[in-house]
């Protein structure tokens, strides 16, 4: 089990984008140079995340993206989800109707335990995820990197 | 993000072997039928398990595979890190120390607040995954699976 790098790519770009001064855009590539990452697979996660309303992108000679709520209403898992897709990682195969052990239909209106935990384990997993926001994020930055990082990003929007 | 096949397999062999007779084995093509999983495949997966410590794998004519401690002292987890790897599926790639933005060294002594963000949700899904055990998983059968599969496990047993 392994997350896309773009899930760190993304968050950062987001809490990035959080500093940038209202109404501004950042280019991908701004946005790719501050981190040093390739531009060209930045810009496919960019995308992802535009499409999943977590980003606005403004085409044009001064376009480039902004976050498309407030920082405080975009959550980690909003991105994460934007990057990832929202499907679970386990996916049951319902083993327990096949072979010489085969539960039959009827006693499997309810979900498999097994399933039914792994279920579980991944809501622990989005409910850690949907308790912080970019904006708590950006709060948690060591001290003098939220002004940095703001002087930075005014310099690079347009 | 996925995960293997093997998790369902692994944790339905698991239980399955919870109810075998005490110190009684099945041979991995026991388990496979019971659950009709191809059997190179799944004998993959079980020796994982049993590398982990899970499973103990006994050779022979009479060999198989019997579970190497009572099932309440195995936790779902265990059968997950061991056919997953207790690898977290978020790698820090520490990039805030990279490009335009680098943050100098002295200001990353504490981890950045987007690993330590999703180090914190993937100890909540193994914290949730810790806490039930194989004996847990058994008991949560709908009624009479557990007698059936233990009749079936039974005969497979040598």
């Amino acid at each position: 089990m392994k997350l896309s790098q773009g899930v760190e790519w993304g968050l950062h770009c987001a809490a990035l984008l959080a500093l940038a001064p209202p109404g501004m855009t950042v280019r991908r590539e701004g946005l790719a140079g501050h981190y040093a990452l390739p531009v060209t697979y930045l810009a496919k996660h960019l995308q992802a995340m535009a499409r999943a309303g977590v980003l606005h992108a403004v085409t044009g000679p001064r376009g480039g993206y902004r976050l498309a709520r407030p920082p405080g209403d975009i959550t980690v898992l909003d991105v994460v989800e934007a990057i990832e897709g929202p499907a679970p990682p386990f996916v049951c195969q319902e083993i327990r109707q096949r072979g010489t052990g085969a539960v039959p239909p009827e006693s499997c209106r309810r979900p498999c335990a097994i399933d039914a935990l792994m279920t579980q384990a991944d809501r622990a997993w989005r409910d850690s995820l949907r308790a912080v926001t970019i904006a708590d994020l950006v709060d948690r930055y060591p001290p003098g990197l939220r002004e940095r990082n703001a002087e930075l990003v005014a310099k690079a929007a347009s």
